[in-house]
């Protein structure tokens, strides 16, 4: 393969702890692999040369939490909840009987839609679960259609109990956890339930969770979004690589997670978008926890695919610094899906990079809302910009 | 001139009384105005046209107040606010001194870029105000040079009383009021006075815009942002076309905007990135005043210049609908800056438009953060979209 060499990088932000942030550096790709980092003046020769005209160069973003293969949208019910008015067509069943109706092809083409316009805002990695689907072949349907997607599919049957199965709860955890999960398992990497109040309890989440890991998935786990509960606990325990959502937490929660290589995953997307309040990463960072930052992205609670938003009210909302966001929605992406080879830079980490508009990472969230991604690359392949 | 058609338009927003919205519409551009708008099956005959695929298409944005002469800017000031940590760099008067020692042509340029970056994302209408020269000639090379990128440029030479008037506020704002304005006032069509808690007083701006007034310009003034005060009660008794930021406001402050034709002009932006209360929109719309949008792009407390991003603010933390914010945006912009041949869609308007990467203009907050202007038309003229 050829190499192509950076150069003219104003700032490079690494995440690696050796290397930390240079000034005026260049980096060299092989095929989809970093293979040199350090000063523009000493970067050796490379087959092409690209000049980055002194931007800002940070690992891609890397969204841990998303759920991308859906059809429809509802921004009927979004308006109605914004202009303080009762909504009743549906919700998220709405959502699951349009993915239902959908044909293959056509929820492909949505997810990578939403994937491409992820790519030009600067994220490189996206974990997408299913969850609209919610029989076994709607399920097994969304986890393949994921899977054409990304690497870190994560079944999440037990996102909400399906209508047909309204009062026969525990029916549909043994679904989850049997039939379901036996179909799905071949096209994921995770298996996720929603443990919160008004969703599955700890007991059901408890049997979900433990028959994927002996079907050999790593656990995520929704957790503690609406209210305290057990559900962070019970990702703790089961040594969960995230507890997402993190809203409302004790300080037994904080505990847990900082004592833990369970990561937080904020999605503070859901709290812009449905009106509720921020969780706290300021509490969670000084208890030592780590925090990784996630969009959220789906078509009822939070349907922006935007890291930089999320990285800006971060910033507003929760307490973090600049730094600590930037980190939360890269390095800290990467823990939450047990990664090292994305969500940095260094030799040998995957070629997942973004130029900024901007001299620095703290323009992210000091230019809210402005598109700063100059230009992306995924595996050392430069992506088109927006409108490009 | 030829003509050209826009055909193909899944939802027209109009912002027009009688025209209201059109499903499936088409309108026709004549050289820089909007000559036919209506139904697509029956559009006349033009010499091109371009298919928008079912897009929707809203009238170019307003931004009635920005701040966009300057150099520099104040990223560690803000990462240091955003941090909890003490920051004594300078803050405004930091941006002014870069501002006096920068040419006009690097002060253009950047100022340029700004423009550029506003078209791509949808403003194709923007107010620029002075205020970082604060000396008689660079208020005037600041005049001048906004004047080079906008008809609608505002002195604001009571920004911010300079350092060498430190303790002789009356001095300065004799200088303001007189040959600073007798130099500015070519460039210009409004004045504005920052009057607020440690800002200029009643009496100050009082006498600085009653000079602008008698000099020709139209009047607007920065009200009631820090603090409670009399400076919107001034702005309704001077007639000024617009009070910006009210951020705090009596109820006797919204009765008189309410009684008013001046516009009650609303910066998210300002809030977002000092961590400070937002106004509330809601109350001003149900008092029945007349609320405009704007994002205060400058770099001190707002350096966004995302349109889009202050719509979603408004409809998540003030209270607006989704329509609401969007006619603020727009028409309320051209209110506030009594144009009433932008912010709206109708035969004889400018055609300043946008045409949307999504169905309806509720896309704007319901996904807030995603770039979803596909394409922007200034005076008829197609205009590059991000990054391409």
């Amino acid at each position: 393969m050829s190499t192509t060499a950076l150069t003219g990088i104003g700032l490079l932000v690494t995440h690696d702890p050796e290397l930390g942030e240079l000034p005026d550096a260049a980096l060299v790709i092989d095929d989809d692999r970093i293979v040199w980092v350090g000063p523009a003046a000493e970067v050796p020769d490379a087959d092409e040369s690209s000049d980055l005209d002194g931007r800002c160069v940070i690992p891609g973003f890397v969204d841990s939490h998303t759920h991308l293969v859906f059809a429809g949208d509802r921004a009927a019910e979004f308006e109605a909840r914004m202009s303080g008015q009762p909504y009743t067509a549906g919700g998220i069943r709405s959502t699951v009987a349009a993915t239902r109706a959908a044909t293959d092809e056509d929820l492909t083409s949505h997810a990578a839609g939403l994937i491409a316009e992820m790519l030009a805002s600067g994220t490189t990695t996206t974990e997408i679960k299913t969850g609209y689907g919610l029989s076994t072949v709607d399920e097994e349907r969304s986890a393949h259609v994921a899977s054409r997607l990304s690497g870190d599919v994560t079944f999440l049957g037990a996102h909400v109990v399906p209508p047909e199965y309204a009062d026969r709860t525990d029916d549909y955890v043994a679904l989850v956890a049997g039939p379901m999960l036996e179909a799905c398992a071949p096209y994921c990497r995770w298996i996720d339930v929603f443990c919160d109040r008004d969703a599955f309890d700890v007991d059901q989440a408890r049997t979900i969770l433990t028959a994927g890991a002996a079907r050999g998935l790593g656990l995520r786990v929704h957790a503690n979004q609406l209210a305290n509960g057990p559900a962070v606990q019970l990702a703790v325990e089961l040594a969960a690589a995230s507890a997402d959502h993190c809203t409302h937490l004790s300080d037994a929660d904080i505990d847990a997670l900082a004592g833990s290589p369970t990561v937080a995953t904020l999605l503070p997307g859901a709290e812009f978008s449905t009106r509720s309040p921020y969780p706290d990463a300021r509490r969670l960072l000084d208890a030592g926890a780590t925090v990784a930052l996630a969009t959220d992205c789906n078509p009822g609670s939070s349907y922006t695919s935007n890291m930089a938003f999320c990285i800006a009210l971060a910033v507003r909302e929760m307490g973090m610094t600049p730094a600590e966001a930037l980190w939360a929605a890269t390095t800290g992406g990467a823990r939450a899906l047990r990664r090292d080879d994305v969500g940095v830079i260094m030799v040998g980490a995957r070629a997942d990079l973004v130029a900024l508009q901007a001299p620095s990472p703290v323009h992210l969230a000091y230019r809210p809302g402005v598109p700063l991604i100059a230009a992306t690359w995924k595996g050392g392949q430069p992506i088109t910009a927006i409108g490009g």
